[in-house]
């Protein structure tokens, strides 16, 4: 196809500037319209669009203006967590693919408008998680098809990220997770961890999510950081922060497998997203970066109890049978994209659904099922951990789905 | 003290085997009587004893003619998990001091009555979980003690053993797992993760554990194991086993800490506590074997989360400031002592505690909250995953706690 794919960007703090960055490298797309709320961020960003060669964009503060279906092919909304679905709401109605950046949402009212708006208009919906194009991911999806872990039973994930930093100089940067922090009490950020366990389950293709428990621990290390970090901000020092540091939800799914989802972004630490699979064969477990296989180690158990980290960082020798194609000869435009290529990745795979070449690798029902989470989580942790029940959002569909994604950047059977 | 301590070993299967060979290399302690269901077993413990240059041991199938005061100073229980209470009451009954080995217990009335025997007689229970003198156990209990975690928020632990042959093997071996896994689905090991924890947070000394969910993922692992290793084994290959493969339990504690366990035995992988305790001001994690202190790892962040592995292992750098004194010069006879020395120094413990030197450092009010959790996570796992309410075993005293360890082998503040 020669012809450009003509993008919007709607919000560009550092989430929006990073994927603009990575848009306005692709020969094949064409930013045609940038919005945000503060004018010094468009400004900012039309001048880089300009920078890279491209004609002036269309610049709103008002993103009812940049939905114009004559000047825009696709939308990629990466605004504040609580703004994404009214915004993508608005782009499905006036039939414009929409390409919606990740976050959970505290109002289950909200994954319910998503998916009835895609099915009243038609208009495909991308949901924009960049973590299910991770090497590992991936890596561990191909194992997966390919029946090396036998039966899986049990997924982990996590988003281990100190934040800390990010959400106490939250006013200063304009940043939206302070309130966020200081108001909710649940697991606020499902989606990194959630959507490849998602894929590998075959969560709304053969199976779903049933219900959910979710578990706070007490808020301690936002007030700590403050005093430390922050010890003359008055406000800040005086603020209660509702947050737990650690969150840990425990979700069933029908076909009687388990995920465990922890969120912890206010304590010291390294980042990790724990991303582990446990099957009836073997496993794969990102803390120490490790495969282990029946039929590759039972032999040396003797040696591997004596030694468990013998077997750390082994992971990549299975690359050679099991990476992705997509991660075979990454192009070095590929890897100096955000978040060492998973960017680029995502943003191709959304390229081939806003062109009509493949269905959306990560859909509405996805996008709905796993944003629906936080709200879940919330309610959960407002009554001691009590089970909540998780909305089939696709109607009994989910069975024997038809819409699945295929060919190059594939996420489903 | 040079009287030798005389110690009844009651349960001679492995574990009484192993709890055997240390004690018979200590040199205050006689081991004066045996009792075991199998006449084999005892036979082959007796001659343990004489070969240790000791006098034949009391010898009986039924534990009621060991329990004899006059010839005994402490019993070892070290039976099959169900034995375990009834055996301990009658043993406190006759106001013999009472170790009792580790497991929780399916029926929630044990552990009233362990306490309730101990409070009418007066007759002090150990309870022998080794896993609290572990080294890193140790070690993260001294640097939270010191406040080198900052406020501790969370701590996970986990026991991850793959006992597939031993149950599958169960008949075979005489040993009590296989049916437990047929007819129960839990956590139903919490102890080896949960005793740590427990010290650290001060369960019973100050804090407590208030409730729990609990959440297991279908059983698959055994039914693969026995395909593979027993196709011939036409009973077991049509028995069905309720016990999930992986089963998660989320503890809430009064002071707004939680702690999640995980029992993993049924499927392939290396064995680990996955012990983690998480604070305001730094962390350490068993899986990597590394701490994380912010006042330590701060300046470097930007290089640690570019290569996070480069904390792996450094655990012991801390060792010098923080290490046991217990494992500051560890004898050749501790380390060859089961459990890597874990087992000779509670083997210490429990004889400090029996000769009336220190107040238990595990005692009945801990064994009956750590054990109860394998009670009340059957029946939230039943209720698919409702909170349930855990007992105050303490009658309320836990708030002011005076029965506090004391002393070389003391794990309370």
């Amino acid at each position: 196809m020669s012809q450009k794919t003509r993008v919007a960007v709607i919000g560009l703090g550092e989430r929006g500037k990073q994927l603009l960055e990575v848009l306005l490298r692709m020969e094949d797309v064409q930013v045609t319209a940038l919005c945000d709320v503060y004018g010094d961020r468009i400004e900012h960003a039309a001048h880089m669009v300009e920078e890279a060669g491209g004609d002036t964009p269309a610049q709103s503060t008002d993103y009812h203006e940049v939905l114009n279906r004559e000047q825009v092919d696709a939308v990629v909304i990466s605004t504040a967590w609580q703004c994404h679905v009214r915004i993508a709401v608005e782009s499905m109605r006036r039939g414009i693919f929409t390409a919606m950046e990740v976050g959970g949402t505290y109002d289950l009212a909200e994954c319910f408008d998503l998916v009835r708006t895609h099915e009243e208009t038609g208009t495909p919906l991308f949901f924009l998680e960049n973590c299910c194009y991770g090497r590992r991911e991936l890596m561990c999806l191909n194992m997966a098809r390919a029946g090396e872990f036998g039966e899986i039973v049990h997924c982990d994930g996590a988003y281990r990220h100190d934040l800390r930093h990010e959400i106490a100089f939250g006013t200063e940067n304009r940043h939206y997770r302070l309130p966020h922090y200081i108001h909710h009490n649940c697991e606020n950020y499902p989606t990194h961890d959630l959507g490849p366990i998602a894929k590998i389950l075959g969560i709304n293709r053969g199976n779903r999510m049933l219900r959910l428990v979710s578990v706070a621990s007490k808020a301690r290390g936002m007030a700590q950081y403050i005093r430390d970090q922050k010890p003359d901000d008055a406000q800040l020092l005086a603020t209660g922060f509702r947050q737990g540091d650690i969150v840990t939800t425990l979700i069933t799914c029908e076909n009687g497998e388990t995920i465990s989802l922890t969120l912890d972004t206010t304590l010291p630490r390294v980042y990790s997203r724990s991303f582990t699979v446990r099957g009836t064969k073997g496993m794969y477990q990102e803390d120490g970066d490790y495969i282990f296989l029946e039929k590759d180690h039972r032999e040396d158990m003797a040696e591997i109890d004596l030694n468990p980290s013998a077997l750390w960082k082994n992971a990549d020798h299975y690359g050679a049978e099991f990476d992705s194609d997509l991660w075979r000869s990454p192009s070095a435009g590929m890897l100096a994209s955000g978040h060492g290529g998973m960017d680029y990745l995502i943003l191709r795979a959304m390229l081939s659904a806003a062109r009509g070449e493949s269905y959306p690798a990560i859909d509405v029902y996805d996008a709905a099922a796993w944003m629906c989470i936080t709200a879940l989580s919330e309610q959960s942790v407002m009554a001691g951990g009590a089970p909540v029940e998780i909305p089939d959002f696709t109607h009994g569909a989910y069975k024997n789905r038809k819409e699945i994604s295929t060919g190059k950047y594939a996420l489903d059977k």
